[in-house]
């Protein structure tokens, strides 16, 4: 980690004037917290990637005309359970009451609270327990680990562990500032059902548009490249709230303190990104492609993710089984044109690194060694195309029967 | 079915002049036939439709030279258990030493044999083990219904069943032409690893552009209209050979014969498609989507694969699961824009048919009564986009533990 940043308690709570709280509402699972609250002291700047689906749930919709409209906001509303989507006018009352009630609680406007749902599509939430949470939320909320933590697993759907991070920067005015962070589900470009959210809170003082194009670009580097099942969700959301508490000479431009602030930003979402790929339903391990020596950076993104979109070659690695050809095939059907005969192919885990094909073709492998390779919980499948000088790195996740057994019957 | 149209039997053997066998060569499985010939007594013309995967096995660069370039062949040899895929300049020489040891058996030129492959990526079939079955098979050939069965069984991977149609078309001069089919493996534009690999067989004298625009516009709305895991085999092959030897007055326009011989192509191509789809690895149903109301017809086609290629739609189908938001976001993120809130679904299956979704909402159906719906081997989501009023039709299988243990371990 670079000698300007450091990971740091707190979570989303880390940076200044941030507070978080969870609740158990009853929205739909019983017994467990299932409402959670960010917010902060101060007015935020906001910046927000959203879903791509054509059928966005009602909170998306809510949070992009703010988002992308005033982008100011105060706080984030977050629901599991239930997803809030396919569910028509009603469906956008619920958020509209849900903001009205929280923004109660301060004195300020619905129109600064984000609302984020997640859970089952075309049911719908009851207003008076989400807007009873709200309440609950607002007198519960505090700046401790604790209250961020409990904010990190009440917004959990089949996620298995909590994901959340927090980092400081020192600026180049020596001022320090906070990034805090929490994400839960399993994709975002290919998200399950369960949907990705992600939010993070900082008190740097930035320019919107200078940490809207900061997130954009990290986006495409990190969440974008992640997928365990290829279904891109109704409710994907990733947000970045910026309070500007941390009183640092404002980051108005693409200088050493932007490249810092970016740098630390990719950190955190790099991490989560990870953390959601491994803790894909159903999943045993970790699932990395880097593909080097591709024409351009598109290239290489598409390669490296039709591999670990590839529900053979996820199936190979859930097997441990050393079906290399499949590699080659999901590379070939990805749509980039390159030479087959030009790759080369290495599996690198904890247990070691070995060249698996040379040339497009097998290269003489041991099976054993290959076997054990990829017996570990983090298998990383490096590519070189020899078509160039461009890289990147796609995170996926092996396909279980545990994924089969958790979506046949997600409901119940 | 048509009048001028019935079913017979001699699948891929039943057109005048051909003949098949099938022979256990032991390129890789033991105690089971793992060859086919399919041959004919005069030259035929073809047409063919391959993969698109850039990275293509070589008897499928081999095929397409033949079918591209001078058109004729007498003969198709093919092979179960080795894909000879990823297999460079070695693999290229099986496909000559194949296509030499069949010609010399009849005297005729390498140049009119086609190759078939299908199985694991990456391993090298022997040389003299293929070549010895060629001379098998041609000593073996005969056309009977038993020596298609037997082709038809010899080409299986992870098939459950062989899959093989003949009919007989009358044309309006009274004459009658066959066309025989046989497939094997569970898709084409998304097919298994194990490889979608079909053959037809016809005695009709028609045009050879002609039967190329009958077959291109086919494979569209059929084979490239199922999906059962989203990769797209290096070895898909679909070819017709037309040896003329019917005598009718000869195809050579658009009209009555030509739509007749084209409605049976669609046919026997329809009927195969969905034996594959139902027989998608660890299938349990067939699961169909069609799509009305869509403003094109490639909308349609996008949107009805969008959801049968869903990997949460096909779990909820395994589970019998009416969980119908999946379905709306599978047709959400399928790149086409509509407007969410006008979509109507309806299960219907051999227990009956229910609508679901209304105006993009949950219609308040019965949910025992879809779960009833659900759970029939055969199930159909009927979708209505009201944006126009084109359509399309698509199928694929449920996604079940057993596909992920079948490709935890496909090689053992």
């Amino acid at each position: 980690m670079e000698a300007y940043m450091k990971e740091i308690e707190g979570g989303i709570a880390a940076a200044k004037g941030f507070s978080a709280a969870s609740h158990a509402a009853g929205i739909k699972y019983q017994g467990r917290e299932d409402m959670a609250l960010i917010y902060s002291e101060e007015p935020c700047i906001t910046a927000g990637t959203f879903t791509t689906n054509n059928v966005k749930a009602a909170p998306v919709i809510w949070d992009m005309r703010i988002v992308y409209g005033s982008g100011k906001a105060r706080a984030v509303v977050i629901n599991s359970g239930i997803a809030n989507a396919a569910t028509g006018k009603e469906g956008m009352a619920i958020c509209e009451k849900t903001a009205e009630a929280l923004s109660a609680e301060y004195g300020g406007s619905r129109e600064e609270v984000l609302v984020a749902s997640t859970g089952v599509i075309g049911m719908q939430i009851d207003a008076d327990r989400i807007t009873a949470g709200c309440r609950e939320l607002f007198s519960k909320k505090a700046s401790t680990t604790e209250a961020a933590t409990g904010a990190a697993r009440a917004i959990m759907t089949t996620d298995t562990h909590k994901k959340e991070i927090s980092v400081e920067v020192t600026l180049t005015d020596e001022s320090k500032v906070r990034i805090g962070a929490m994400t839960k589900g399993s994709g975002m470009i290919h998200p399950n059902m369960c949907t990705m959210l992600g939010f993070v809170t900082t008190d740097a003082a930035i320019d919107k548009k200078l940490l809207q194009h900061a997130l954009t670009t990290i986006v495409d580097e990190t969440f974008n490249m992640i997928s365990v099942d290829g279904d891109t969700s109704t409710n994907d959301t990733y947000v970045v709230l910026a309070n500007g508490m941390a009183k640092n000479t404002p980051i108005t431009e693409k200088g050493e303190d932007y490249m810092r602030f970016k740098t630390a930003l990719h950190y955190v979402s790099e991490y989560l990104a990870k953390q959601m790929a491994a803790d894909g339903e159903g999943a045993t391990s970790l699932f990395e492609c880097h593909v080097a020596g591709a024409r351009s950076v598109s290239d290489a993104r598409t390669l490296a993710k039709s591999v670990i979109g590839s529900s053979l070659c996820k199936a190979a690695i859930f097997g441990h089984d050393s079906n290399f050809g499949r590699f080659l095939c999901a590379l070939g059907y990805s749509g980039v044109s390159f030479d087959p005969e030009q790759v080369d192919i290495w599996y690198e885990s904890a247990a070691g690194k070995m060249q698996i094909v040379k040339n497009g073709m097998g290269s003489g492998y041991d099976e054993a060694e290959a076997t054990k390779l990829l017996s570990e919980d983090a298998v990383t499948v490096l590519v070189d195309m020899h078509m160039g000088s461009a890289e990147a790195t796609a995170w996926g996740c092996d396909l279980s029967y545990d994924y089969v057994k958790i979506n046949a019957d997600y409901r119940s």
